[in-house]
């Protein structure tokens, strides 16, 4: 592309740094903001650069925050002493937009795969220890992907864990609404072995 | 979505104002900016405040420019008395990328569109018409949408333009690669009424 001032296309060239957004995109993001007021434009660069810069993560549990303790750890109404263990961020809030959970979280930052480089030290796995240890803990949930590396990360965990914890996974299974011919066998196969007596199933319909 | 910063909201906020953003791409995006260092995320926010502050448009075509004349407009290594009229500096990106015109542009900002409420004074007409009475012009290339609003526009500025210039519009017709059974009759019909002799076809194999 062919720019006639430097400044849109450096602008460009920064927003095409970002994940998914290719240099067609990221020109009519730029035009679009070129057409905005300047006072909404400098609004959009001070959020970015306060988002990064004043942002925390939770002391306790890893997730961002405003403060050293995050909203979820401190508040009293939600079960203290039930840990969902998730990889990111972005997994505690799919699992908040269920309305579901009211125990706490505990985000590990990803799963063990020593083929990408990634032991139990570059984790936040001592810190979920220490937590168990330190404070009453009834029950560990974990919510990780459901792959090789995610099991590995499961049986790693737990078996660190203080012995009287309650220790869960999430059901794996087929999704609702999925297709029984199009899951995979693994997938099936693990949903006949895990089924539920039907009084126990809870369909959200 | 549920999210436990009033930071990490606000930033996926404000990304999903910009056109084509949804709330789960700006997550994925503001996710991303904090995984970046600091410095990154900083150059970032100010690239954008500068772009909206600083850039200027030319004064002569209505380019985005770094100065009160675009490096186009600047270059007298281009034919200056050849003006190609368009209606976004989009499309002057575009024609650029080509590199098959070494004339200049004049950004009228859109199409005459009664319906919508643009009229000819919406538009940078008059400095147009102003250019060519001003300056010496050769020709005058239209390369406006080919629909009814961009025909009108066409027409309507044509009439303006002093006596002894050349006018011309760029060619339309089956888009290199197209398929002739997919093409609308409307393209079809005006291609087979400005056919073309074969020693004139400039074909970009």
């Amino acid at each position: 592309m062919e720019f006639s001032s430097a400044l849109l296309e450096s602008a460009v060239n920064e927003f095409a740094k970002l994940p998914g957004i290719g240099k067609k995109t990221a020109l009519r993001l730029v035009l679009h903001l070129l057409k905005e007021e300047e006072e909404e434009v400098q609004h959009f660069s001070d959020v970015m650069r306060r988002m990064r810069s004043e942002i925390k993560f939770c002391q306790r549990c890893h997730n961002v925050s405003d403060s050293d303790l995050c909203s979820i750890c401190a508040n009293t109404s939600r079960k203290q002493d039930i840990i969902c263990v998730v990889e990111s961020i972005r997994d505690v809030i799919a699992l908040e937009s269920t309305q579901q959970f009211n125990g706490t979280y505990h985000v590990v930052g990803g799963v063990i795969s020593p083929l990408d480089g990634i032991g139990p030290s570059q984790l936040n796995i001592d810190t979920l220890i220490h937590r168990t240890q330190k404070e009453e803990t009834a029950e560990v949930i974990f919510a990780l992907s459901p792959t090789i590396q995610g099991d590995t990360t499961i049986y790693y965990i737990q078996k660190k864990l203080p012995a009287g914890i309650k220790v869960t996974t999430i059901a794996r299974g087929i999704a609702f609404g999925g297709e029984l011919e199009y899951a995979d066998e693994m997938t099936l196969g693990r949903s006949l072995q895990n089924r539920l007596p039907v009084d126990r199933y809870v369909g959200n319909r």
